[in-house]
């Protein structure tokens, strides 16, 4: 929960795994580090219910009081993320069901299947209790429903979820003419004469449905979102206190649009872990904050879990550097979090993530890690008056997962074409260009944006292209990327010439793409170099910035600008190198008039704003390996001390400077 | 269907997917570009019978008029590709089965067994209805038998599959002492006492028994066989219209035996796409145009589809440059296609194929693919004199299925060993010699040629192998590369020295066989190199026209040559670089006295003749980058003039030249 | 069998694949061949027991009788290996299951759940009649029960598996409390209020516990390690001579945790391949025949399968050159083996294993093979002397199967880490060193070693942790090697900093894991290189013998040593790359005082001892290509003449020299 006037730090706590001698320990350590909110119960189903209906609260309220007694704020999980063995023992028919129709067992977690009534009726049945229980108890800051809803099982084909998406779909199409219609089943002879002959995508012989695809990925979404919705229903029947659940905005999760999901949030909270499989991690944790702020439509969020070092679920699994973990927690708050809280307290010795790094590691408190969630909460203290505040962009980047779930369909012109990577890589080079960026869905309200930067979005509705024309077309800049604006919500192509939502606004007019062989590269005029995709492109209104010099398509423009209205359309056809995407960057940004928070770097200098009531603070995050000088003025709360002009951030600090001259 | 005095320009047509005034833009344009056949119907069941037994022929009526009424013919789809949803709810039982169990649903295409005898009910019910309807109709032109029939579902594990497996088994073997015999059952106490105990080769925890997978390929190609020989039987008892199927003769496809199919056949038919994942797509395409003019006895035949541009199936879908469509197309010509059609009329926004291209693509006809498709109209209409001529070629290359599936069986000396791979390696060096070629089955009659290449002919029968060596000892030149003769038609390895079959015709005796790691080579006393694999090999009567200088059989032959009656057997006990094997090829070739019909290139030309009556033609085609020049006198059809001496082929281009001398 | 005063030449025999005229020239070749002990009726079950219950052993009686009129005695199979297909189609529910539920079917061989009761009656069934009509006759000399047990059947996670893994977890842990405390069944909400409720692994959507698949591990060894007693058992009523079953102690398997099977084995018996997947099948080779011998207690052991040349089964199966079945043979012998079997006698023409080599290959006897059984029959025949002598190592590597199978767990710290690489790792560099090495189990005496290596032993109890500090402290020298010693026998994490085992042994005290990122490296202050890990290691009372220079620990120890009582341990917190791994072996070996057989070499020489009674041998084996000189004086049996002071070995040979001066 997020606190006025404090920067929290948290963790998640599982008393569960450890005597009670050890509970005593844990609080006093609690204590010395300064975390102010504890979420327990997020797995403790087994242990409150270990028969049906036979609940045993007694050590959950031993710790709640424990944790009270020393003013520490709980975050009450309703425990309902993984159902204890006698429930799937005695509900087989709970198990996820995988699209071979093969069963998914116990033995992990999240063994159930989010459409299934019977696991629905015993969840809440123990929320009941956990609501009713804790509603009024002085601790309980926030409730924390289930965990990491849909993180393995948000895709089930078994029999209950067909019938679920059957129900779903009536509701979304109406009739099953509408349902045709939108799924385009005249092709390969699907038609479809009653909602009864309808099934999940389970696996195929073929190439599936891409209609079919995409509404189950919406309907998965959605029966999740119920699951989450039921439970926050029954704790808004007992209690006043506010309702959240742990996001997953993270490189590889992609099943929940939680555009959808946000409204229900009484607050936005986030679980972020750096991936060490994707090239730039911490370019992708700037992102994934910055996605988190916007679900949070601007306001403070919460980081609600990350890690003090390494994780345990990636190939290999590498640990946090000296200082890493400071920078990673001060990044978050710099966009826009006010709690930084850990997946967890103290390492377990045993279960399948025993390895996962932990506030108290294996190895005791004598540790680096330790010492460095001292150092962290030190800092997290000094910048207590941030909270509050809200980070200031003039660019905007549109996201949309289900433009994501179709831009990766079957039978795609090129797999190459990754629709994460591409939005990662217009984000990076606008983040080293010192661009504050902020992450709006489709349709969004663009009006308070000099730019607007549109990845890789390939399907929009008619009305959310409306949005986006208008904007240009009423003086705003807009660039977009190739594979944009090419189907429609139902993934229907756009006729007439790609990217037919964007046409005329972009003033192009695309005949056919041209996908690349993995290591063919093209040379454009402009000097720069591209790869991956091409496209046979032609200029209505607008005039080329740079044209293939070499390829299959000489001479063709890969990079456009077009007056449109008041405004401008750009468009880059290509997937352009870092560089030559960040020149066009560069070019689009000092026509549209944008500021930069910081100045240009390789990536290892982070600068941003949070202002709130007449104050403004500078982040400056250097993750680099030397000494960094930025213009600043103002009151370093970090090192405490004032700054005239320029602040020296030493390699791998962190400052925050409340400005003189507030923004 | 192939007309007298015409090449055909054809395309399968969906109108079920657009609304009917397209439909009247479809016929005008069809008629502007030449199309003379259009593919209807292909997947035309849940339109046309939306309810079991409730048949809806009007709008396939008004398009079967319409097409009539601008002359247009019609090749009429049986429309039994893809059961509706209605037929696999009511019937879940046709849904196939992996080998894993599992069953594969609907929501892609060819989601049935083809042993169930339910769907074939339900599919020849629809049949009948077809051909009653529409056998009189003077547009029909040819019948097309449901649709690339194995393209997904050729394999099937079900019970019902299972059954039927049996049944077959007992035609093969006749008891099954017999079958225990072939399958060679006494190896890990395999021994069937009944048939009932036989089971398809379902997914085992080690290697399977060869000679009952080998078995399973066979029954499957010929089940198949089988819908097709039903559906034409309904056919025929209203029809006299020719009935054909498309082959799927491409490199990707292996699962069906077209030499057991070609007879059933009243034209033969081939769909085709380039395939970007090969190293040498245009190559490839060269061999499959030979296979099936050889599937044809050498008799024209029909490419029934082909791509204007990008396929949307492989992972990098390239799109066509500029010339190369009417190259592809020329080239099938050349090999003996007298009709070029193609998937697909008009793009689809929908579906599972919406990026596949098209005649008329998205971005509709002012583009480079409909121009292309002109420029093909008027050069086919050049081209119509060569309608009904035939192929000529003094080399032919023995090629089969069941020995593609057992060279690569499970348990095999190197998985590095692909059969086709060996094929295509063989066919593209003769190409790249100017050499043109038959693709025959074993045991054909090769009394007609001059030279005869034999690459990795794994598995071979005693008769089909005598053919080949009363073929030498008569007198003619056989080349046989390394992993021929192995084993017979039951896969049994032939003892006393490999390659057991041809032994004494290569005048050799291989003891062992030395695979290679990834990477090792070979250098060859003649200064070639080769790599994969090795043989200790044995001089009986042969000569050493190569030996390794290095690797694990110092001084062992790598190629040798021996006089075996009245004719030669060449024989390559390693995969010789590209470089190396056209040399050995090209001394075969001189020994052998065969013609080459075009200079040797690098493969980017391409100079085939085809002949009949008493003219000839020359096809040249020109892949490459830079103008060549071939010896030619006649008349360029292409071009409409004169040619004396000297042929000039721009880049890229295509000629056709009527010879003044017809061979 | 082992016999007295011979090394014992024999094979696997298949009559059942031949006519029986074939039977005649076979036991003829054998006698020509000298082969001693003929393993028959392994796979017999659908030849001896043709239909239920009704036996036929007229062909088994033939072939006894046969063998036996040549002297060859008989290594006898129960024949249970492979149940006919009339078992499985009368009993489908003895069919394995794999992890996701689906059934593994016949047609390759193993297809039986390890823990079905109706396989057992049929197999005992079988075995008893087998034991009974056998069991006095001259020529049997050995029980070989089944085949390979576990090879592909060791996991089955069907029904009945799940009973038996139920039943076996209550007798390990007693109660179902014990048994949540050593699965640590509070994480993630698994615990468990009664036995019904647990499962095997099976398939699940995330991380399994780890105990679980531990026990589950553990459980499968047991199961299989039943059937071969329930066998034995059966057997040893009739009969008194010894039985066995092979093992196959090889890289490629992992399941069965062989310290628990050897005390039940008459005499321990081995299948070896070459395995050319590895980047040194060789040095393989070496540490397989070391760990049986160290599986035999130091007795004389059983080469019972390896190949005279290539296997079928792995991708690229190399052929082996002249000489190499010699030496590999000949090392086998040195490390202790007192048989040397072939799988196989004949090469089948059918079956999976048609491509598997042979005693007499495909092409017969006139090759290169056979030739090679016949001068290694001649130079067993030499050493007929040591046969019953023993290998004497004084160093000793610590190997466990549960530390194997739990150091690979989900969700473990770096997929680079493989228990078995590491191990190669070190047994490689001591090869090389001229070292012989005896592998023991975790807990084994090691008061006769002057030196202990402890690699990667991940998993160890209390007992055996205090074993290995005990030795240290009376004086004994230990190396032990990164992740080793972490966790206890439930794999439950040892807290209070890695590793937790073996901290004070070695001083130390590791706070965090630092996996590293492919391909990156670490330099040391030593000179070396290493990579894949790294660990932030405090010194205690250990020094430092080199340190990081670079990377994320610059300065922190690398390899340490340390005065723990009497004796010294060293650790090697790193994957030293194989220089400075042999660098450090080296120190740490010169300070145990280890004697060295053979010179260092870079592992193509191979020295090993074997002593017994009053005499004492010399085996020297050159793998490489120069002629190498060994010191040695007495007498060469290879080839029968002295040696003084200096033995010759040309490039290839092998040599055994019978010393002047046994030790």
């Amino acid at each position: 929960m997020i606190t006025a006037g404090a920067i929290t730090l948290g963790c998640d706590y599982n008393p569960e795994q450890w005597p009670p001698h050890v509970w005593q320990e844990d609080v006093e350590l609690m204590a010395e580090a300064g975390v102010g909110l504890v979420a327990i119960n997020i797995f403790g189903w087994s242990d409150v219910e270990p028969r049906a209906g036979d609940y045993d609260f007694e050590r959950l309220d031993t710790v709640v009081d424990l944790l009270h007694s020393r003013g520490i704020r709980i975050n009450l999980g309703t425990g309902t993320a993984s159902p204890p063995p006698w429930l799937t023992t005695r509900h087989p028919e709970v198990l996820p069901v995988a699209a071979d129709g093969t069963t998914r067992h116990p033995g992990g977690r999240q063994a159930w299947c989010p459409s299934s009534p019977v696991f629905r009726r015993y969840a809440l049945a123990l929320v009941e209790q956990v609501a009713k229980r804790y509603a009024r108890h002085p601790a309980v800051a926030l409730w924390h429903v289930s965990n990491e809803l849909g993180c393995h099982n948000a895709l089930c084909y078994c029999d209950t979820s067909a019938a679920a998406f059957r129900t779903w779909l009536q509701q979304r199409h109406g009739t099953i003419d509408a349902l045709n219609a939108a799924w385009g089943t005249t092709f390969w002879s699907q038609r479809y004469g009653d909602w009864a002959e309808i099934q999940p995508p389970r696996a195929a012989l073929s190439l599936r449905n891409p209609g079919q695809v995409l509404d189950f990925h919406r309907f998965s979404s959605d029966e999740l979102l119920g699951c989450y919705r039921a439970e926050a229903e029954v704790i808004r029947r007992h209690s006043a206190i506010p309702v959240t659940t742990n996001f997953m905005v993270t490189a590889h999760i992609r099943n929940l649009d939680y555009w959808q999901w946000a409204p229900h949030m009484d607050v936005v909270a986030n679980d972020h872990y750096l991936d060490h499989r994707l090239g730039d991690p911490v370019a992708e944790l700037s992102f994934a904050a910055d996605l988190t702020r916007g679900l949070a439509g601007g306001r403070p969020w919460m980081l609600m879990e990350q890690s003090t070092s390494a994780v345990n679920w990636q190939p290999y699994n590498v640990a946090k550097t000296p200082g890493q973990m400071v920078r990673n927690s001060v990044t978050h708050v710099a966009r826009g979090a006010d709690a930084i809280c850990f997946f967890q307290w103290r390492a377990s010795p045993q279960g399948a993530e025993k390895f996962h790094s932990a506030l108290v590691p294996h190895a005791g408190t004598d540790t680096a890690v330790w010492r460095e969630v001292l150092h962290l909460s030190a800092v997290l203290g000094r910048l207590a008056e941030v909270a509050g505040t809200r980070v200031v962009a003039d660019t905007a980047l549109v996201f949309s997962w289900p433009a994501w779930w179709s831009a990766e369909g079957e039978g795609r012109p090129s797999e190459a074409v990754g629709y994460l990577d591409q939005v990662h890589a217009v984000h990076r080079e606008l983040r080293r260009l010192g661009v504050t960026v902020d992450v709006v869905a489709p349709g969004a309200d663009l009006s308070g944006y000099r730019f607007v930067v549109v990845p890789c979005l390939y399907a929009v509705s008619d009305g959310d292209a409306q949005a986006l024309n208008d904007y240009v077309a009423a003086g705003g800049h807009a660039l977009v990327t190739f594979f944009s604006g090419i189907a429609d919500e139902a993934d229907r192509v756009r006729l007439g010439g790609y990217p037919g939502a964007f046409r005329d606004m972009l003033g192009i007019s695309v005949e056919e793409f041209f996908p690349l062989l993995p290591g063919d590269t093209l040379e454009l005029s402009s000097g720069g170099r591209a790869g991956v995709w091409a496209e046979h492109l032609h200029l209505r209104t607008a005039t080329a910035i740079s044209t293939y010099t070499d390829g299959p398509l000489p001479g063709v423009p890969a990079v456009t600008r077009n007056a449109f209205g008041e405004g401008t359309g750009w468009y880059v056809a290509t997937q352009l190198e870092p560089a030559a995407l960040r020149d066009v960057l560069s070019q689009a940004l000092t026509a549209a008039g944008v500021a930069r928070t910081g100045p240009e770097s390789d990536g290892s200098l982070e600068v941003v704003r949070r202002c709130g009531g007449d104050r403004s603070y500078l982040f400056v995050i250097n993750h680099g390996t030397a000494e960094v000088e930025v213009p600043a003025t103002g009151r370093d709360l970090v090192e405490d001390r004032d700054i005239t002009g320029s602040l020296l951030v030493p390699a791998g600090a962190v400052r925050v400077v409340r400005e003189e001259q507030p923004r």
